[in-house]
């Protein structure tokens, strides 16, 4: 029985985001799949209730030490104040862990909620969009969020978002450009953004935490 | 002169949350009113742009030490590493500071963003919602966040969202409230979450940084 267990969706972001985090640090964790869409959402259903009341994805547990976390971000830095090996995800310096945080919420805040499951199904299904509407709504969002992030980068993207250390601004990055390249984004706009997101691909902790690579893809 | 700059909108949640952290250290800013509206929205001006390239408030600055910072819930935890006096905004253990982080974007990812500003007029403009339909949109999002945020809270609020701190979480909760009271939320199904905003609405702090206290109200 493994102590870390990570509750979520093969396709969420915010899930994509802690697997990368919980593989650069090396850690083992179960992955036990959420399923966001059949019998009207397993994360409606009481066993997921008691972990998290909020019904969204992820959940991050540890059995052992009697710990339930949502949400990525603070996931993900929990899991960088516990377990400080390999290296940290966050610099050292106040200011550079506020641009590290406040790239992570450009995207975290700014842009993945407004294209989520949730959000598209209540738009089709409340407010009648046809798919190619919500998928212009998609592309939109993720275009205005992209077009501030590129200009950021230019002021301080090294290898990776922040010069030459992987950070939980790139952590947040990569999901969003599978999610962008899904919505037909075109990504040639944003040479900064697909330069990083490339240099993460190279590493196995980003390939090994793809959607495609996880059991509940279908 | 002053050192410290606020750019922010009187109505802005993510302002009101960062006044809100100010004031409660002490801290004298000059607030620099950016208006969302008129003239199709000083955040797209030139002068602006140079500061935030994403075109969003709040953005921080600190002139003295050539700080410019977005993102109001890194502009809140930057302020309380690099001002540590009178009291920290965050707990001391990593798991307590993962729940208030939890709680904060709970309200800052999956709350706020769906009912802001620009996605309300992006929704009338692009897609023909009446004003009743985006009031309902807005509703609807308070409360699913809301319902999950009691029942959180049941677990572990005290006079504030945590024991008997003040954290960023309920820096985060009373602009929220503030919100749902004026898209007409039913606030007595959230009996915590109203008995916290209340104890918070005693602290001088929080009323300060109201939006109707602000130079810029209309």
């Amino acid at each position: 029985m493994m102590s870390l267990k990570l509750y979520g969706y093969w396709r969420s972001s915010a899930t994509y985001r802690v697997r990368i985090a919980l593989n650069l640090k090396g850690l083992e964790y179960e992955y036990v799949p959420v399923h966001l869409v059949k019998d009207g959402g397993e994360q409606h259903q009481a066993a997921y209730d008691s972990l998290n009341p909020s019904h969204l994805v992820p959940t991050f547990v540890d059995d052992d030490e009697d710990i339930i976390l949502n949400q990525s971000l603070s996931i993900i830095e929990y899991l960088d104040e516990r377990y400080p090996e390999p290296y940290s995800l966050m610099p050292a310096h106040a200011v550079e862990r506020a641009r590290v945080r406040g790239l992570a919420q450009d995207i975290a805040c700014d842009i993945q909620p407004l294209a989520n499951l949730r959000v598209l199904q209540s738009l089709s299904n409340q407010y009648e969009l046809s798919s190619d509407q919500t998928n212009g709504w998609c592309k939109h969002w993720i275009e205005k969020g992209f077009d501030g992030i590129e200009r950021r980068l230019q002021t301080q993207a090294g290898r990776f978002c922040f010069d030459f250390d992987v950070t939980m601004a790139d952590i947040c990055l990569v999901p969003q450009v599978y999610n962008a390249k899904r919505f037909g984004v075109d990504m040639t706009r944003y040479p900064l953004i697909l330069r990083i997101y490339d240099n993460c691909q190279a590493l196995e902790a980003f390939q090994q935490a793809e959607p495609e690579n996880q059991p509940d893809a279908q």
